[in-house]
């Protein structure tokens, strides 16, 4: 009877253990050098709990289920795995490739895709089970294969992603998942190296690192073909060398102007959106690597390769000018705001802490130790498109 | 032994009896009549509870906490209600005033604020535990108490709103909660009758009933004070019946341009956002009272005042021509996309139920009975500012 007793309240343990709560603070940092994640909440700004055995996250990125309890996590080794945040435990994990970069969850967020440099491709999974849905081989227009990079979603189950070697944009098409159907742009420029969509899921913007502009791709009209843009955009004629490349996922809208990490150069570009013309430079400490505008508007946020990368710089919007260095600590790799704007959090490597810091004081108000942590994911991310 | 099993189990089930779940896809109905909420979720388009005892639902609005757990009910009757999405209950509800209008949830979620029409005023409470924490009178220029309207939440904890008697729009910081700061802004025209924060956070704009035009503020620079723009904008020389006043807070913006309900006319205003210059009109089924855009950008939904409220249009926004007219039931009052627009809630008050559409297919997709529905809300609202 004891022993019954001891069952019946360990079951409620077991059941009960993982606490009730929502999900809509909730976020993930990665550990890469250890392959772990931290669940963290952005509330009271703490550390919840550890998940371990990701593989690889030498360079990581992660998508959200809608339904923000999960989180799917593409590994540098080809694994893909999916978490669960409330339980902190792995529900699956999928060695799917030898090497990959990043991917998407679709509209419907019933689809992971991801993006593969070896073999080079995109592989569709169901976001319930990880069974494979879609394999589809990324062979150019040049017969080889390529690598994949800057895979995003769209709308209507739609992936969109970019071909290295061979120079193309590929849109495929998962509404009809037993059906999926490709949709080519070859010769959009060389060496296309990572993309983004324009927070209203109409554009898709591929920068080229092989030559100067951004391949440009109106979604809302797909039969327009892909046109070039911003040709003074890149290394230009006399390449400085790039310490780290940027992210473009980092481009940020603020009213009509977007701003753009300058390639080799200690500059962030602004952007008008209705013509895409340049139309300011804003001079920074380094050469920046994100440049995101913190929900609100007001505000740019703009981080650095080496050696610059132990400084934040924080822009003022309507006057263009900094306003602000911070120190936060060494290596700074990536920068997330809370999905109202009122903190943000950034991670420092090589300081092996992130912290918190309040949007409007510029002032820290918390710090989490962490082993080498890059990239920070906060839930929010689920509501998103292209993201 | 028996009896300590028994509690053991029942301590178990009450403890587990709530499911462990994200709430990410979560949402309220509300059911106006009859002042309860259904809880629901987008993902298989289901109910999961539902939760009575709010009150005087019959014009009512909420807002959501960070989390995305809990959710702030506005009652016609004065009551702030608390509710519990994962556990289905109330958790704490006052009745703070005699008539209220709406409200809003600070940028750090640890506030919310209520427009009361009775007496005329803001009371600000604590979200956690709903204790008072500020109360602020609307009295105007003219020394008489006012109703408030149009109260927005904004950057730094500080909630706009306007007074409808006096014209006047004032700005609540609460950064220092025991120090409330008011900022007055009078004159800015007649009868301000509901307003709105644009999605970045910059502008406060509120229409005015009793004058053509629209008063903006902008936030960013809250020194310049009040400007008025749309000139045009309004009941116009010769006033038509206005059978229901439009909802400002259905503005959408999709690249610079935004869409307005006009005001007893059929058609809804095109304004380019850089010069808030109309640059269009699209000739809709009746008196538009909501036009919102889909996420995605690409479609504008609108729903109608008596007596076309049994139509909802859509709006393909590139040729601004309504691409289909659907008719999903009698007197539609609300639409709410899920957050990344594949699908679109639709509330039929006189058909007792609430219809789920596919944005692409526009075929209706489920049906959800519910007593006299009004608002559907998701708590993807819980990360977006000036909702």
């Amino acid at each position: 009877m004891k022993r019954l007793i001891a069952g019946l309240s360990l079951l409620c343990l077991a059941a009960c253990s993982a606490p009730l709560r929502g999900t809509g603070d909730l976020g993930l940092v990665v550990e890469r050098a250890d392959g772990r994640l931290q669940v963290v909440e952005s509330t009271h700004s703490t550390r919840l709990a550890t998940i371990s055995g990701l593989g690889d996250l030498s360079h990581a990125s992660l998508v959200y289920s809608r339904d923000e309890r999960f989180a799917f996590i593409f590994g540098r080794d080809g694994g893909l795995t999916k978490v669960d945040l409330l339980e902190a435990r792995i529900v699956k994990r999928v060695v799917q490739s030898g090497n990959s970069i990043g991917g998407a969850i679709s509209q419907d967020g019933k689809l992971v895709a991801v993006a593969n440099y070896t073999p080079g491709g995109v592989k569709v999974f169901d976001s319930d089970d990880l069974e494979l849905v879609a394999d589809i081989p990324a062979i150019g227009a040049d017969g080889q294969r390529s690598k994949v990079v800057g895979l995003e979603d769209s709308t209507g189950n739609i992936f969109a992603f970019s071909l290295y070697e061979s120079g193309e944009i590929w849109l495929l098409d998962m509404k009809d998942r037993k059906n999926p159907k490709v949709r080519k742009y070859p010769g959009i420029g060389k060496q296309p190296y990572d993309a983004l969509v324009t927070e209203d899921g109409r554009y898709y913007l591929a920068g080229l690192f092989g030559e100067d502009g951004i391949a440009m791709l109106d979604l809302w009209n797909p039969d327009k073909g892909v046109t070039r843009i911003l040709n003074h955009y890149g290394r230009g004629a006399e390449p400085l060398p790039v310490y780290k490349m940027p992210h473009l996922e980092g481009w940020a809208a603020s009213g009509n102007l977007a701003f753009l990490p300058a390639i080799g150069r200690h500059e962030v570009l602004v952007v008008d959106m209705t013509t895409w013309k340049e139309v300011g430079r804003i001079a920074v400490a380094g050469q920046p690597v994100f440049a995101m505008l913190q929900p609100g508007g007001r505000r740019l946020w703009v981080n650095f390769a080496l050696p610059d990368n132990g400084k934040v710089q924080v822009v003022d919007v309507p006057s263009l000018k900094v306003v602000k260095t911070l120190e936060p600590g060494k290596a700074i790799l990536h920068m997330e705001f809370t999905p109202r704007g009122e903190r943000v959090w950034l991670s420092a490597r090589d300081s092996d802490q992130v912290t918190v810091w309040d949007t409007e004081t510029l002032e820290q108000v918390a710090m989490l130790p962490a082993a080498k942590p890059s990239g920070i994911f906060f839930t929010a991310r689920a509501h998103r498109i292209g993201l």
